[in-house]
């Protein structure tokens, strides 16, 4: 450890103290995420007001060999961003100016520490919308949304994190500041180098500023759950879905078993009478309540009439659609029965998510018969949750990841469709990647930082 | 020259000589693409049968260190698939099985040599569509859609062929074939290696198949021509599109000067009464004419009202909207009139388009009054043609070119929204890209093929 305390010292006679805090100064800093993996003190949390001092203290980092990890607002929930001994954090909470909103274009650039929800408030003062939407949005920041290539709620309709950034302006691992900072949607000249630096989880570069797509803001919503009988049945309903309504913004599948113990564990009665083994929670947004609405009831009269809904209803004000969304994102109250749980956030293609669940759920009722193994997803991107729990033993949770997983790469899916791999999910890649795809990943790493210092470990081996 | 010989020798013996055309077989073979760029024989064309041919014809040209130029329908605007002097060229015609259609999913699995014609209809006998379109359809591949990330007629609703891209298997320079072949959606399992490929022009490696991700097949559109008064409330409409028009595909601008000539070029009366500065071309697709045709009404008379639209007309048939879409696609007929000439495929933020076609305008007739400036382009993408002509000296539509590009990279824009760099714009590429990122693209292009054999000279130099 001794060895990393002059490129502490080299960097607080660069950057000054204010920028760089260390021993006592951290006791109280939160400095781990929102996930279970181990984290160390670091030794030093960096600061930087701009994207000038992050290239600095980056190029004092390379020239030490000090090793660095990259944090945003601490929300991942794979370990990337915790500390590993001998690490010095590098923050970007400073970096919090949103410097030019563009209100005729709709386009946005922002300073990498600036919040989601900063940036969903900013621009929506003038109609236009930042269509990324998570729970995490009051601490989540742009640069760790664009690392990670962040999810979420409507990505069935406007896509994940990396079809809404035009461009970044990124610090490399030897402090070059590389300006990459497009502002137009159409451009073929020469590679779209930013695509490399979005989910490559601060790997090969640090996102300091970032140019990003609006929206104009939807004023109406329709919002509708149904019940279905069979896992056939609900992708016929999304095709229908996705044909009859051009403003589909989510699509999510509940088995009965989470629908059921998501209604017990918020004490609420299901909204449908009888029971179906699955519940879709539909939603559409438009300029006006009645077209929306209007579109939402003929689609539902058409799937009644196709057979592929036995029972819908729809939420006729804000609050009742906020109730149907309950039922898919109580999550917080069902994790309370079930802790401590094994949750999954896997995808694989559609045509093959019914043999997976049903595959998942006999090996672990099987093997774990007394635990609630409840799967639910958002269908329309063929990504899948599970929640597995409670289990008493580490072993348990242990093979229960194994198990999951297995099946998930057996299937060809992917062992993380939106949280990304960090530290959490690294010895689980090889299941979801073969050796040419991880061969591959090395080789840029090399390529793009040499002597490994950006985020060590996560993602790949070291 | 001579020393290449030895790699075509070996090239037959490894894949027999029904695979490797050489010397007179070459003759009669169209070897170069659509655009005006030098072309030379190639010392050998290569016709492999299967992604794994193309990796051994790679990793025997790789051990000679022999250069290879990647071709697919050789539809390509930049010269990028012309073959230079000593070069072998790689013909992705003969791989061309559309492999797996998963139609439950909406999700297809082709080679690279496909055309997308016929992906096109492939995949429309179940109901489902490709949404990537484009003129060239008959000929383009696949393949070089991703290589040259394809734009075209529907991008502002489905996005460029990154978009629709899920995964990727690329011959490497060395020859190693690398399976990137996802069929999910979401997956952050690691770095998104497919986005290096696409786009980047068959300099980082060779696409031999690819998984794509399909769209239920619209029954519907609606089409409408409307005068417009001002740039401004170009943007305006714009924006009003796409708030009350969800299945908004097409956002076409043309200024009066195309829209007049391009009428007298077809000998066709405008459907407007009186002279607009600005005509607006729309269409929305969507499940059925009549939810199609009253949106797109409702939206125009909101239009009308707002004052952004000065007069407007609906298609009430399909050969009237063919009709209306001739007016912005009659350009086969405007170019004979106006050869030689300078085609331009720019970008630029919207905020600033209008300031740059006023200066250029005003540049070009100062320089050349007496030749036609013709401006129009997609504006929902920022995307800006102009086609200036006739020139008789070379050296004026050199000149030409210089000024555009100077112009357009001051605003901070792209000298190729579309069509790609290939040989034609290199020269260009500094003025919209920096050296940072330049210097980028030549260590990926170097970490990649470090002997620069795949399509060297093309988008970078040498």
């Amino acid at each position: 450890m001794n060895s990393r305390i002059p490129a502490v010292t080299a960097l607080i006679e660069a950057l000054g103290c204010d920028r760089v805090l260390s021993g006592d100064e951290l006791r109280d800093r939160p400095c781990r995420d929102w996930s279970e993996e181990p984290s160390a003190q670091p030794l030093a949390l960096l600061l930087p007001r701009s994207p000038q001092e992050v290239a600095a203290a980056l190029r004092l980092c390379h020239a030490h060999r000090a090793p660095v990890v990259v944090q945003g607002g601490l929300t991942g929930l794979a370990g990337g961003a915790n500390p590993a001994p001998g690490e010095i954090a590098l923050s970007l909470a400073r970096l919090n100016a949103i410097e030019n909103f563009d209100a005729v274009g709709g386009t946005v650039i922002a300073q990498a520490g600036v919040t989601l929800q900063q940036l969903q408030e900013h621009v929506g003062t003038e109609g236009w919308s930042f269509p990324l939407d998570l729970g995490a949005r009051g601490s989540c920041q742009l640069g760790g949304n664009a690392a990670t290539n962040a999810g979420g709620n409507r990505v069935l309709r406007h896509g994940m994190m990396r079809q809404n950034v035009l461009g970044l302006e990124v610090a490399m691992a030897d402090g070059t500041l590389v300006d990459m900072l497009d502002r137009v949607i159409k451009n073929n000249a020469g590679f779209d180098l930013k695509q490399l630096f979005i989910g490559s989880e601060g790997t090969l570069g640090v996102i300091t500023r970032l140019s990003l797509k609006l929206e104009p803001a939807r004023r109406a919503s329709s919002t509708a759950l149904c019940g279905v009988r069979s896992f056939q049945a609900a992708t016929r309903l999304l095709r229908l879905a996705k044909e009859m309504l051009p403003g589909l913004t989510a699509y999510e599948l509940m088995w009965d078993g989470f629908f059921r113990a998501s209604a017990q564990a918020q004490g609420r009665r299901p909204p449908l009478d009888g029971h179906f083994p699955l519940y879709v929670l539909l939603e559409s947004q438009g300029h006006a309540a009645p077209v929306c609405d209007s579109a939402m009831q003929e689609f539902l009269a058409n799937a009644l009439e196709d057979g592929c809904v036995e029972d819908a209803v729809i939420a006729s004000s804000i609050e009742q659609a906020a109730g149907l969304w309950g039922f898919r994102e109580g999550i917080a109250e069902l994790l309370a029965h079930l802790k401590p749980c094994v949750a999954f956030d896997v995808s694989v293609a559609l045509v093959k998510m019914n043999d997976l669940v049903e595959e998942l759920r006999s090996d672990l009722e099987a093997r774990f018969p007394h635990i609630a193994h409840l799967f639910f997803g958002h269908l329309g991107d063929g990504n899948l949750h599970l929640i597995s729990g409670p289990y008493a033993a580490p072993e348990d949770r242990e093979a229960v990841e194994k198990l999951v997983y297995a099946r998930v790469g057996r299937y060809r899916g992917s062992i993380s469709a939106e949280h990304g791999v960090g530290r959490l999910k690294k010895a689980y890649l090889p299941m979801s990647r073969n050796a040419g795809e991880l061969a591959l990943m090395a080789r840029l790493r090399n390529c793009l930082d040499p002597q490994g210092i950006l985020n060590r470990g996560r993602v790949l081996e070291a």
